[in-house]
């Protein structure tokens, strides 16, 4: 299949790091929030590799904040997360499913406290800042809710936390999981959170001004571009994430999937007493009934399949199945593996289903999630 | 500048018609609604020039619609238009800015009236429907919302109507600007409206079958790809909306401006007595104070400019003074044209300023929009 480029535009936003990006080896972007994200650079198996023995910086402003602040912020915020944050405490991060009244998944930011009322979402690929101001408007709350000129940047990989100590000093050692700390950078304080969109460990730092992105960028390769550390310029990697189970918003669910198809019911303030998201109501319904479909892993017989043309039909005993949402080849795994949104029906571990890859029809092996390490 | 690839996934998808437009000399594309937008075929320049000429088949499937139906639907797609809808018509199209309390503007679709309680929102590029969501969820309003399967192909330039009568019958030539009927497509029903992101002339047809897309794409190619037709495939043409003055959401306006200041007043149900839409009584202070800045045309001196790194700086005796939001060499016009959104006392027609270009400064001149013919 030829790959088309893509253009830049007062659209399609540059980062503040999009000219190092491309000065590094980038060799694909997508497009996230309105934004350039690389997508690739030697190759996702290389890069894969590479990000899982060393250390990487990722260019991941396209994580964009929506920021909720003032007297109703932290009441619209426990509205719109169906993870609880009731109790919501200031230096920490909530991975938090947002919900339609029916149920249905419309972003999965994490949520960060600054302050009791003071909120950023960070968050996946849709407009929840359109959310928040529907619903904050219609519901008369005062809150001011804007995009701040916040830009993600994640250094990723097992060698993360001795870089980031040699940067920022032997204090952001200390900063445990979905914690943050704010640090300084030539004299402009930035939150430090660990985190990030891979399961090899990592920081993102949330620069708060566009114009010290490429001062930020150059001071950590400076210091990683040894032969201790080996830093590369990597983004989001298609085959790690689907050996962590890392679910990507838009492509593994949408808005026709809830929180408890997605298995994230440990996320959910289901039984917390008093909670009133936005569709609570829903998902306790369909908790009671059960569930129609659920999101599973496959493993898909054969040969490397190319990661293209999602999602995959599938076929359980000659009948529609469900699809197939996301899938590469794992070398770790000795297999494809990936994720399929199946009827329940399709969904026990083991069951044997047919999938559509480009390369024509497979056989695929359910199974549960995450995969075991390999 | 290197451009890089973008791949399709779930999270951007393909439309019913890209496997004919990769195939068709596609030389970029880029994402709109979550979707791939083609961008360029053989240049900008030639391709414009063939517009101009010919007849064109766009594939505008990224123009997505928000569909609000049900009994509080006019009452939504009221409180959401800036543009009085009130008397709603079915079968017309409407050009209707869409803005938040503050009058910041959100989208700008055309409304189409299907039915009095039945509306599509054919938009630019942002989430709508989180938006119309997050209002009708919290006013508890009586509508159904959603993203229906309609894929919008259209055919533009001076030919289209002869090639449009070939394919769907010489009904088609009374359909007049921004009105719709619909008419049968191997048994489907699909609605045609005389209306498209071009000053060349031509129709949308809202394609409501993803399955039926490339038949109804290999149809008109059929009857167009003859000498007197000589279709091509294209898109959005950055010369030709610059040359006749269509702005493009995202580029050239965003939730910092108001249609006051996009020089929309026409489109706006500012005077309409009973009108409450979201954002009035912000323009209307707005109107009353007048405004600080607003939409002009420039043209920008010296050699053709390449039309990349938007915004441009620009500088009013030597102070900041805006941005050029779009610009590009038109052959035609035998100049380089934008817009810009300038401080108020930059605007007068005929004042020089100064604008960073990605070839260095240069001298312009403000004009007023449109731009006269050339």
């Amino acid at each position: 299949m030829a790959a088309f480029p893509i253009f830049a535009s007062r659209r399609i936003r540059k980062t503040p790091y999009s000219a190092r990006v491309e000065a590094s080896g980038l060799s694909a972007y997508t497009t996230y929030n309105h934004m350039l994200l690389p997508a690739a650079f030697t190759s996702l198996a290389e890069d894969c590799a590479h990000l899982k023995q060393h250390v990487q910086i990722w260019d991941v402003a396209a994580e964009r904040q929506v920021e909720i602040k003032g007297k109703d912020a932290h009441k619209l915020a426990c509205l719109m997360s169906a993870r609880d944050l009731s109790k919501a405490v200031p230096g920490r991060g909530y991975y938090a499913p947002l919900c339609d009244a029916k149920g249905g998944m419309i972003n999965d930011p994490i949520a960060l406290c600054l302050a009791p009322d003071h909120f950023w979402f960070s968050i996946a690929d849709s407009d929840v800042e359109l959310w928040a101001l529907g619903l904050a408007t219609a519901l008369d709350l005062d809150v001011q809710i804007c995009e701040p000129d916040v830009s993600p940047l994640a250094i990723q990989g097992p060698k993360a936390e001795d870089l980031m100590a040699k940067v920022f000093g032997e204090e952001v050692r200390d900063i445990r999981m979905f914690r943050f700390q704010t640090f300084e950078f030539q004299g402009t304080p930035m939150i430090i959170q660990r985190s990030g969109w891979s399961k090899q460990g990592g920081f993102e730092i949330y620069l708060p001004r566009f114009d010290l992105g490429l001062a930020l960028w150059d001071r950590i390769w400076e210091e990683g571009n040894t032969p201790e550390f080996q830093i590369r310029a990597g983004g989001p990697n298609l085959i790690e994430r689907i050996e962590g189970g890392l679910l990507s918003y838009g492509n593994d669910m949408n808005r026709s999937n809830t929180p408890l198809e997605c298995r994230l019911d440990r996320f959910l303030a289901l039984d917390v007493e008093g909670s009133a998201f936005m569709g609570k109501d829903a998902l306790l319904r369909q908790r009671d009934e059960g569930l129609k479909q659920a999101l599973v892993g496959v493993r898909i017989a054969g040969d490397p399949i190319a990661p293209l043309a999602f999602p995959f039909a599938t076929k359980l005993n000659e009948r529609s199945a469900g699809i197939v949402t996301s899938a590469v080849h794992s070398h770790d795994m000795g297999s494809n593996i990936g994720f399929a949104m199946l009827a329940i029906e399709a969904c026990e571990p083991g069951t044997t289903i047919s999938v559509e890859t480009p390369a024509g029809w497979r056989q695929a092996e359910v199974c549960e999630l995450p995969f075991p390490k390999a």
